[in-house]
This record gives structure tokens, sequence and C-alpha cells, in this order.
């Protein structure tokens, strides 16, 4: 079973990652790109054949470990 | 119209960065992870309001700046 982990800054915060590339697309002539936000995928291979115990297994290493939850949201996603 | 790209090491291709995720997590009592991928999710918000070129656009911008295509691959949803 396989789970991806989408984790983003959350809306508000600051992310000059984005902003960075944002400016560089400017700069190669793409215009008319109004914002860019820059956020982290992970792809886990789970023993894991219940597809709720995964899910919760997965909020678990997301808490713990994957997302700074004071400044990032992420959404979990079981395929 | 947004974008939302994403951007993982090709298939073969090592990646550290999710092997010291997945290390990390079995250190912290997760076990049952088998592999772990660390990609990137990049969201543009687009003036563009047709599909087909958005996408085009966002190729472009893929093959130009946002990922290596040596190394990784991408894929583009445009919703």
């Amino acid at each position: 079973m396989k789970a991806r982990v989408t984790i983003m800054l959350k809306d508000g915060v600051l992310d000059p990652q984005g902003e960075a590339i944002r400016h560089a697309l400017g700069g190669l002539g793409h215009k008319g790109v109004g914002g860019v936000r820059q956020g982290k995928l992970i792809e886990l291979d789970l023993d894991a054949t219940d597809t709720d115990a995964a899910q919760a297994e997965v909020v678990k290493m997301c808490e713990g470990l994957l997302a700074n939850t004071v400044i990032e949201k992420y959404s979990i996603e079981i395929v």
C-alpha cells in the first residue's frame, strides 16, 4: 500500500522559496504568473494492508516528524 | 487558473532525503515503511484562461527551470 503525503506552508505564512521561483520565472519571460507556493511531496511504501490503519499511522508520522504543524498543513492520500 | 506541478526523482535515482526520512521514521517506532521518496510540489497561480495554453506554458516552465529533467520527472495538473 502506498501513501502520498502533501505538505504545504499554511496560507498566510511567507514562502520565500515560492517567491524566488516566481521571480525567476518572470526573468525567463513567463509573464502571467500571479503567485507560487512550494511544498513537499512524500511517497511512502507501507506494509500495512488496512486503509484505515495505514491512514492513522501516516497521520502519526506527519504529526511527529514529516510536517511542522505550526506553519505547515498536510494532506494524506492512500493509494 | 491554478497549476500543480509534481516533481519527483526518476526511478533508479538515489534519493538520500527519502532514505533519511525512512531511517528517522524507523527510529520513531514506525515499522513497516518499505521505502520513501521525497519530491517537490509547486502550485502556480496563472492568469491564463485557456487550459491547453496554460498546460503548454507550464511544460516550458518545467523544462526551463522547475525540473532537472536529467534526474527528475514531472507531472502537471491544471485545476
